[in-house]
């Protein structure tokens, strides 16, 4: 290697010019095997986060990170897909994409994540089903999908290690909300996992860390170069995360609100974006050759019962108690019930769903640390979306807790994240756009 | 203590917003005890780079900075005064202006820094005289002023520890050419130790940090206000550092240099530089009343020999060696001279000063790393300035060293770093402004 000084690469990159792939190389690997001290890795994330990365950058970079561990490489004859969520409220929609997609013939190596702050984690979701394991190494994790055209399992040590040191670190150092580090840590994960076709559900609103559809776009068009630099081919569809998604929010409910969907009784909101999400996988695959032929195959793999089926086999086959399916109990129960009550009749002008996140971590619905405790059975349901009417007294919801002094306290949280106004305000689209 | 997030503080700077006094605080103290890595303080520093500090927010920090150590606290009879410069080639106006002032009955409780880089240091020339000792305890150093009006000393663990930590902390981080970090580093020093006047000397050229005397100006601007909101009476010189400062660049034969202008044989820059820094230290103290006054008190210091005598009086209690002010072999001699020729006739146009630093660095007149050891014979005689007329095979100065192929090497980097045109150039004025 020539000679590489990690102040001038840190100084280089805080005057805004572009990093060599060879120098991301020898910064990451020095940072791995710690001649490269944290202190200097943090500084040029802070100097990264001012100035920026280009699409060649944000390549190098990704690639530094798959390069850093195993990558799995499925046979050329599967169709390997994946959605990844940027994270919203009653986001459940792994849970039904997956068994569905897997239906359908796409094989769907996902890794999911764990909730943390105001949102939650398809993992933890899984592991409200007794049994379910989720650790898996890649050779096994590969031979899952082979399998059973599925597997759902959290990160593993052995892929992109230095996305997940590296995130830590972000996590500690105010230096999260950068297009280009969010884009390496999203597409090498899934690259490093086999994906040829991968949907991006990119949320908007106020449970979604992107405020605004032209901040989106940006980021989208870099998810999107990302991919197609290394033979991925990606879509994204922007979804509004300003009411929450379906009706539960909270580990064993929204479960049972998946299971619920596969036994052919949806939600109106939760199709929309399931159905949207698999069916550009479908197009993607060339499983389908239209939207509409996309969409009929969706709704037969539900109402036939095949997707409910390709669940239960994937719970099975990862050590879950499959009999979850019909006795929900087993997910998870609480002791304490509270009605949410509108206090005036008027339409749901907005919903602050970062604090019904947030409300909910205070009966463990969620948490604030990687190593906080869940209460599986905890969370919400909550009817009205933006643009509903609501009498005054009518339930907004319930809260689902063990404590009842914090139930209360949840329940007036939440309630006072609905604003109510006297005036008719206009529903919201759920699907902003599709690249 | 109210809660105190170190990534919500970070995050606050980074989105530009102004940290508190007791953000400050929070944040240095839990530094400096360990409780805030080293990788929260260099996010937080990078995002200061981008962002800047006010000067309320410098005022905090360098208090921080402050608190952290001891402080001295001189009798207030005394007319204490220091020099700061900000670094150049050839620098040894400390060597004069300390024995001039307290021979003129300042107090100069100086505490210099070592080489680095292209710059040379005070403290590595002054331990270029046999047995002169550098570290004192806040206590002893204190005495020393008090004594003899003067002692010249190393940064002292016992002040501003904080700075220290920080300033090699940024040092590894490319986070130092910062106007406010610059200012807290330089200002909490010269407040700790007990300066009620101080004089900075700010270099901008090719040998300087500053490229421009707009930068220096808001640089100037923090330092003044910075002291006045301790107390403290700041005056700026913003000098010229386009050609070598003096004849000699090298620690010996800038000690010698300094020693011969104290006997009476001044070069005509040094003499300017020298008697303005001190002119303004007699007028900010009340020791003069006008500018031709202090030039008056100056130039007596010189030709009545007491500044010569005060600089044996310091060499002596310093426990360093007094014969060297007759026997200029005890600094440090070379077995080698080179000449440096000039290939064409003209005039010099440009003299790359920092090259010339650099270059000298590979004979161990000057450093990369602090713990790099030096050759104190080593160094240049360089004898043309900006604007002056060279025949050719006219010497531009000499090399000392000891290895005649590094000399060699040397000689011919400088010989690169002046710029010689056919065309007559201009002379370039020494001081700019003053303020």
């Amino acid at each position: 290697m020539p000679h590489f000084n990690p102040v001038e690469l840190i100084l280089a990159k805080r005057e805004g010019k572009a990093l060599a792939p060879e120098q991301f190389s020898a910064f990451t690997t020095g940072f791995l095997e710690g001649s490269i001290p944290d202190y200097q890795m943090s500084a040029l994330l802070m100097a990264i986060f001012f100035q920026g990365l280009d699409p060649a950058e944000i390549s190098s970079l990704t690639n530094c990170y798959i390069q850093s561990g195993n990558t799995i490489n499925f046979p050329p004859s599967l169709r390997v897909a994946d959605k990844h969520s940027t994270g919203g409220v009653g986001d459940k929609i792994s849970l039904m994409l997956a068994p569905i997609a897997a239906s359908l013939g796409l094989s769907v190596p996902m890794i999911s994540g764990r909730g943390l702050g105001h949102t939650g984690g398809t993992l933890d979701k899984l592991e409200s089903i007794p049994g379910f394991r989720t650790q898996y190494g890649p050779a096994e994790f590969q031979a899952l999908v082979e399998k059973h055209g599925c597997a759902l399992i959290g990160q593993s040590d052995e892929l992109v290690p230095a996305d997940k040191r590296i995130y830590a670190l972000r996590d500690v150092t105010a230096t999260v909300e950068s297009p280009g580090l969010i884009t390496a840590s999203i597409m090498s994960k899934k690259i490093a996992e086999g994906a040829k076709h991968l949907v991006i559900d990119l949320k908007i609103g106020s449970g979604a860390f992107m405020p605004d559809l032209a901040r989106a776009r940006e980021l989208a068009r870099l998810l999107v170069s990302t991919g197609a630099s290394f033979g991925q081919k990606v879509r994204v569809v922007f979804s509004n995360m300003n009411s929450p998604l379906g009706l539960a929010v909270g580990n064993a409910l929204e479960t049972v609100e998946a299971i619920e969907y596969l036994k052919g009784n949806p939600l109106r909101d939760t199709k929309i974006l399931t159905s949207e999400l698999t069916a550009q996988l479908l197009l993607s695959a060339g499983l389908a050759a239209t939207g509409p032929d996309a969409f009929r195959m969706i709704e037969d793999a539900v109402a036939s019962g095949q997707a409910l089926t390709k669940l239960e086999e994937i719970i099975t086959a990862q050590g879950g108690d499959p009999r979850v399916l019909e006795d929900y109990s087993l997910l998870g129960t609480t002791s304490v019930k509270i009605p949410i009550l509108a206090e005036a009749a008027g339409w749901v002008k907005a919903i602050d769903c970062r604090a019904i996140g947030y409300a909910l971590v205070r009966i463990k619905a969620g948490r604030m640390k990687v190593s906080d405790s869940l209460d599986y059975g905890a969370g919400a349901l909550l009817i009205p979306k933006i643009g509903d009417k609501l009498e005054r007294g009518e339930p907004i919801g319930e809260i689902h807790a063990n404590h009842p002094a914090q139930a209360e306290e949840v329940a007036r949280l939440i309630r006072a994240a609905y604003t109510i106004s006297p005036e008719p305000t206009n529903k919201e689209d759920l699907i902003l756009d599709i690249i």
